[in-house]
């Protein structure tokens, strides 16, 4: 089996020009083929306040009325998206930057309304991986938004760490996947102000200790529920930190075993 | 050699969901290969109107700002893009949607400065031929809004209709192609008010005609000089008229010839 880096950037990175441009650097050095997701939340928010739309959000996750599908949809796939494939194209990487609605590649349905309405949320049902390994052998690297749709003409708003840990399950049927999170940290910290202490590898049980100890909590307990799933779902390696761990894997960064 | 149809709509139809509604399901029907390209001019208007960006214009052309550029980018790449492609999935069509850096397939360079500089607007250079058969060849059906690249990262607005005309060029050395401007009406009208007076034939001589009359006049004139353009760059055959046309040959509409 031939390898293949699946890597998400999230929002703090993308937000940041000269961590942006030097984690694209990182990524266009990447030997192999690769794959890269891409959050973009503040921006969203930052444009719909332009806009005069309210944002609305329940347990850190963002309620998509229509008008927010608008700006998630602008924002996410054409002004992030289209950036970061140019900037990649600059550096010789040859991006294509996609929602889940191109060639088919992500189908999802939309959520279904409990106690709360999250409106055009999308939960993944399918990834197309024959139109994925199209490209791949191309030898060129998609570049994906958190927009996918539902197969009936309608877009849908996902969460981008679900996208990346999908489709790298999905992918391993066919590659030896590796599952990058890249974040503005070096990895899971035990004191969140010391960078220093960063947490080298994490299993279930010690996931538990770490949960209820509070050490773990907020956005990152999703990220590593995401980690997990995807190990079980055949991903080889799951790790989490800066750019830099892509570039060089003896900096320090946080590695999830099962 | 095979057939490819490149289709071409405006702003027009865009904006009015009956009649893209009608257009994409006429598309999805067309046999054979095709490519599609869009604008979406009147929504990034309303969308910088909202964001408090001023819309300045120079015989009909934008001129674009870094503002501009980031909203035409979100309308046109982002939601304009996305949504077709998806109304396309849910028709059987297997689409993707493009700018011009997604696999570098449009190169452009910056407009020089000269009497009016008009920003971020981009003059095509070069249409690779090779990344675009890839999709063809795999029936895909790429779907390219008005935004090109330079190569160093920087994207920029270019003209739909000379995209199309440009592509059309381009992938008549290795397709038979046909390119179809299709807008909300029928044709080239010889009276405007009179939707039953197309002229089903233009020659570059009775052009010249038509213009010393004032009946090909504004918007129309650069549609005109790119249908001529395509035609001397080697495509075969060139159309103006309603999303009709497209389904139906037998439908009134305005063939272009040299």
């Amino acid at each position: 089996m031939q390898e293949l880096s699946i890597v998400k950037i999230g929002g703090n990175v993308i937000e940041n020009p000269f961590l942006l441009n030097g984690f694209l650097k990182s990524l266009a050095k990447m030997p192999g083929r690769k794959l890269l997701v891409h959050g973009g939340g503040k921006l969203a928010s930052e444009t719909a306040g332009k806009m005069g739309i309210p944002v609305k959000m329940h347990q850190g996750r963002r309620i998509t009325c229509e008008e927010t599908l608008k700006v998630v949809t602008m924002v996410y796939a054409g002004y992030v998206n289209k950036n970061i494939t140019a900037a990649l194209q600059a550096e010789g990487c040859n991006a294509i930057g996609m929602s889940g609605a191109d060639m088919n590649i992500i189908t999802a349905e939309k959520r279904r309304v409990t106690t709360i309405d999250y409106g055009f949320a999308g939960d993944i049902t399918r990834v197309n991986v024959t139109q994925l390994n199209l490209l791949l052998e191309a030898q060129v690297t998609p570049v994906f938004c958190a927009v996918t749709h539902d197969g009936n003409g309608q877009l849908l708003n996902t969460n981008a760490d679900t996208i990346a840990a999908a489709m790298a399950g999905a992918l391993s049927s066919e590659w030896r996947t590796r599952l990058y999170y890249c974040f503005e940290k070096k990895g899971v910290l035990k004191e969140v102000s010391d960078e220093n202490s960063v947490i080298p590898e994490i299993t279930p049980t010690y996931f538990e200790t770490l949960k209820a100890s509070g050490i773990i909590a907020d956005g990152m307990l999703p990220k590593l529920h995401n980690a997990f799933d995807a190990l079980k779902n055949g991903v080889d390696e799951v790790m989490i930190g800066s750019h830099e761990m892509i570039e060089n894997t003896t900096v320090n960064h946080t590695k999830i075993f099962l």
